[in-house]
């Protein structure tokens, strides 16, 4: 599906846009990269931004093991407003820093927006708009970053089901924006398992994307697992059944990291683990 | 926990002001109405406001029945952005409505409010400003309803736990706003009963948010059971478990509600499960 | 539904007996008990026999206060098989213990039967046999009770739904016995409220079952709650819902019971929740 | 862990045997075949063996693809005890089948058993006992296999934790058998994809099993799946996270499936799979 495909017909009609055609697929492209098509991207960077030097040396590091997009966290949603998690959460400072980085490395970057009333300043320094989970169906901030003309990534909600996320899809889509990629995060459930995570990753959303929806979907094992050893694994298997891409914490010192410590990879670890998915994206046809 | 009870020390040593001293229980007040206090609180009206006389309707005959709040939807978050659903979503326009029924009848009233940037406009409307499910960790909207100064009815997502949810709570009280009321209105779970309803409500809930914060808690029975029939069963369980009140949806003709035809309750249906609610709350010392 | 309402051609043909006409509601009788007529019964003992005297002091005990009837464990499925928690495991020995205490007291007893070969000798002491969460679709032994002729206790698994349970009744009803009580135990939800109950109670089920079924339903807030301080709040809950009975975990000090002494109740507090428990059973027109 | 390494000692201290020293991994072996080895298992059949002809045909077709083990039900649990469907449950008849089918291919065979009053029949044709999903907490049964000396594949419960499944194999160890493959099959959530799929597969049980366990674990794709689309991109997941192998339902005709005709690959659908995990085995160390 492209910008063109979407009429405004269909809108007026009501015809629902993330289940048209879907083996017409949709490749969400910014930059040189492109999400959806022959090639699985690695987005790779900070929970969140912490200062300057550290995303520019993550940036650096990540694209020499094969990164091709940037991730870091100005705005982030947390659980309790407590002002020591808060305060690192730099605002607009590290949207500046973000933007130096991609200016010293060439990668686009994807970072979050949690306001209806940001959407524009975000946007004047991201290349991709992040919804988070919890954000999933805010359908006032859907629809600005609709209108914002950018790319978007769709995190799903943690207790949401396909239906309510392709449903939160279309107040992105409806606003004239096809440029939507949906980011598989992990699901709550019963059965977590107790003292290792706080969710558990529901690979089998992937295919069941493929067959509902045309948008491109990715897999974020970092948030998913909350858990640093397991990060590789899942990672593999994302690529193995067929995700258009990984979204990742890295950290020079993951255990210091100021947000989600637990779950970021090092440098080396990183590295190790694209040697891995290049020699499984061969396998698969699906080189990074 | 009254207004002088958050101190401006508790809040910058991050003191969790949703549960401390449960014992010492908040009653939230507006109008002639106390949530939390001796009495069990109906809160009923239409899902979506449809019309003026529809509301002023509504208003007349849950008040003779003995209803205390009057509730109803002017702006409507829906799964899916179609148009003939928007259709009913009045916006400001209905606000003026539930002023008209307010005027009419002297019930307080309960609305939702979706977008940080609308909040002082519903505010300038309603005597209770309504945080929906979807927008519970809607963290800037949370910010501007606690700065409203109004009371503030913050309803639980239903994939969200109780933790997720006192967190929640805690990003309006931190703003000086101490009038919260929490409302569970149902969870998704793996074992939904299928082809009777999307959700199953937690009862158990109510005793825990005793046990864990001094915050009141009031039940939705419709939204929960999404069918009209569960409806009065899970009303008299929710005033048997201790919750501080209910909020229900009342139409004229159910069949024929804009919004939500399935869960509504007719006058006679709703007159008659007050008849039983008040017989109970006899029998458990909280009268109506 | 009585006896002769499973005829030998419902059988042959497939008619699912467990949904056949829900409004001719079965009731369950043995003894002086009827499970489903106009009283509501409180079946009520420890979790585990753990010895004569105990048994006995118990069913005294909770008879004077207006239990019907008398439960105890003498087979106890445990997740772990820990030797420490099976010595309260007392076999055939506890299954007489209980007998001495019906003569005791007149109170029938309803106790867990999990293995096929057992079922004739439980049969032999039991007035009804109890079916635990775990082995509600250990089909054999569902066959196996449906022979005995004895009423059957089906408890709910906490991971399965109301198909799933209806269809595990149908096991014992296809072998011509119709007295199956279902007890609803909690389910497993990812929203359980960490820290303070493994289950929440699944009160809607019961308004489901009135929908789909003709059989009666209790409830057991115990196991559903794991906890003591939250047993009473679910138990007039479970009779304000319309439950036909609730089963409940006694002990003369429940903090030493052998078997999961955080939710037994104490004798002074049954006897207080059984005084609430008739002014409710007044209020809703169901005595005890 | 093997055979001595559970000592008299550890079970009468109540050493948890299923987690001790979790890198000293288990190996199951039995014919020519070693579960938790270096090579990647997979068991492929008939999910209900329906005549001699079917399962010899299925076991030579799968074993020319480059299956190592036989899988077929003569024994199913099913929901409702319904006479059409249960008239394809062969029994006895369709374990001599399966022994046939050995006999023809020199493939191992695994088969599920329902009672503790049949372990030694199945166990005497079966090289390898199933516990099916309902039955992970049938205890007697579980002694029974644990006594039977057999290899127990233990497949997880759908409403299951990994405490809950690692406590039931526990069961099985205790009776001195350290042969047990756990089986992941599926977890029911909330979020299951209506009209997709009964289960999702929970992939990040493996990597928690390993860091909990040593013993070793596959996936069961065509039952957590219900679908025959998502079982080769589940299967390749499988392999890419690190499972020792995978159980597929495979049959001649899939539509006519006598049980589950939704979720079996036909021969040459399987035949590319093979080829497809072949390719990722290489990639990931871990050949077929």
């Amino acid at each position: 599906m492209t910008m063109k495909d979407i009429t405004e017909g269909d809108i007026q009609n009501n015809i629902p846009l993330a289940t048209k055609d879907p083996s017409n697929r949709t490749i969400v492209k910014f930059g040189d990269v492109a999400i959806g098509g022959d090639k699985f991207v690695v987005i790779a960077g900070p929970c969140a931004v912490e200062n300057r030097d550290q995303v520019i040396d993550i940036a650096e590091n990540v694209k020499k093991s094969g990164a091709q997009v940037l991730r870091g966290g100005a705005f982030k949603p947390l659980t309790f407003p407590y002002q020591n998690e808060k305060s690192f959460e730099l605002g607009e400072e590290g949207l500046k820093y973000l933007a130096e980085a991609r200016e010293a490395t060439g990668m686009p970057v994807v970072t979050e927006v949690m306001d209806p009333r940001t959407v524009e300043m975000v946007a004047s320094y991201a290349d991709v708009l992040q919804i988070g989970a919890r954000n999933m169906q805010n359908f006032p901030l859907l629809a600005e970053v609709g209108r914002s003309g950018k790319p978007v990534l769709l995190k799903r909600h943690f207790g949401c089901s396909l239906r309510d996320w392709l449903g939160a899809s279309e107040h992105i889509l409806v606003q004239g924006n096809p440029n939507v990629v949906l980011c598989e995060r992990g699901v709550s459930t019963a059965h977590t398992h107790a003292g290792t995570s706080r969710f558990i990753i529901d690979i089998q959303v992937v295919p069941a994307v493929r067959e509902y929806s045309h948008l491109p979907i990715i897999v974020d094992p970092s948030h998913a697992t909350f858990k640093r050893s397991y990060v590789p694994a899942i990672s593999k298997a994302a690529m193995a059944v067929g995700a258009d891409g990984i979204i990742l914490d890295v950290h020079p010192v993951p255990e210091q990291a100021a947000v989600d410590p637990l779950q970021a990879l090092s440098y080396p670890v990183f590295g190790q683990l694209m040697e891995e998915l290049r020699a499984i994206g061969q396998a698969v046809g699906r080189p990074i």
